[in-house]
């Protein structure tokens, strides 16, 4: 079966994120912090608009499945890497960059665990923080911080980038927001509640989404952490 | 059946290739080139270390590979890529930084296409310039232009650059090192020429390294163009 040439699309998406996240580390090494955690938030949205229609024949879904981890591990492995290095990272010698490098390496093996366990299947709930939500919450804290001018607390960022990259390699389970159902009563009220959270994005847009991202990660180990609780109670 | 502790060896030396692929980024945006250079070259030899060992159980070997090319793209893609942005492509504006994006996208669809069609097999010819290859060409064109002081022909860099891209999605054969097939007679003297070239290495490390590196990138157009000629010319 040839592949349509609607199966580029998807694919020059991820061609896009590698390009911003590119894009994102040369910034971040310039001192252009605020544009170097936007384009990381942008490359996630390019990561989003990929995957799912490039299922096309066998072999054209494993080489989107492929291309798709190498520009991850650009976009949302080595960008926020580099961003927190040069941010942050300098000061603290070798320290800050081990940080940095490790972030990478739980990177890489979150995906391909991820790669290798399901290669085609497409999973309802995530084993380990994935890493696009990593990636945000590095990039969101940063902008977050800059704009109350915290950053005086630089070291608070290593211990960040080291939690995400725990998290990713962890057993911890996330639900995959594109797969969780809702009945159809509820589609009506979630469209209703997801103009109110966009209309309060457009005017607190840092904290907003700083305060999604960062609700996303804590729900896996809050989540975990529950039902071990109930587990301790129960027996 | 569960994977031995053997085989954790091989992923650890992927792991290190990240490491040093990492190291060598800050290097680069610090200015030290040499170094940055040669940690890419350090990357190679890891890199060269891992794989075949790790061929355990079916999902082993699948997580090796992913893991391997992950760190590939960050290694050979991502680290050539910001050493020529910084020693090079800084003074370029837009272009030098899309040379060293479009490196780095090449490059991922090389490890895609590779990673999708040959899955588990081990290929005796490649299809295209393997990125670890390109990546030495880059790093050893470095080293021998600080060594010769040619700096001011940086814009040459960039040729390079995208020359070593274009390779990597080319159709042309390279040949495997590991697995080209030679005769008992012909081992010894092998030897014999490898002792040789080794000993001419510790004297000339950068020269020799370039000219094996070069010599290995343009086997493939040469001998495409051979093959081209020998047919124009037979019909």
């Amino acid at each position: 079966m040839k592949p349509r040439l609607a199966y580029i699309l998807p694919n020059f998406f991820t061609a896009s994120s590698i390009f911003l996240g590119m894009l994102s580390i040369t910034k971040a090494s310039q001192g252009e912090f605020v544009i170097a955690s936007w384009l990381i938030m942008i490359a996630m949205i390019f990561d989003g608009l990929d995957g799912r229609i490039a299922r096309a024949t066998k072999t054209m879904s494993n080489f989107g499945a492929e291309f798709d981890s190498l520009a991850d591990i650009v976009a949302f492995g080595v960008a926020p890497a580099m961003l927190i290095f040069f941010f942050a990272g300098d000061d603290f010698g070798k320290f800050g960059f081990l940080v940095s490098a490790l972030y990478v390496i739980f990177g890489a093996l979150r995906l391909a665990r991820f790669n290798s366990t399901l290669a085609v299947s497409d999973p309802s709930v995530f084993i380990g923080l994935p890493i696009p939500a990593a990636a945000s919450l590095i990039a969101m804290g940063v902008l977050f911080f800059l704009n109350y001018e915290y950053e005086s607390y630089k070291v608070l960022f290593l211990a960040i980038m080291l939690f995400a990259g725990v998290l990713m390699v962890s057993h911890i389970r996330y639900p995959s927001p594109k797969k969780i159902k809702i009945s159809h009563r509820f589609f009506y009220r979630l469209l209703v509640v997801l103009t109110i959270v966009a209309s309060m994005l457009y005017i607190y847009s840092i904290e907003g989404l700083a305060l999604l991202v960062l609700g996303y990660v804590l729900y896996g180990p809050i989540r975990a952490s529950y039902y071990l609780i109930k587990k301790l109670f129960s027996s």
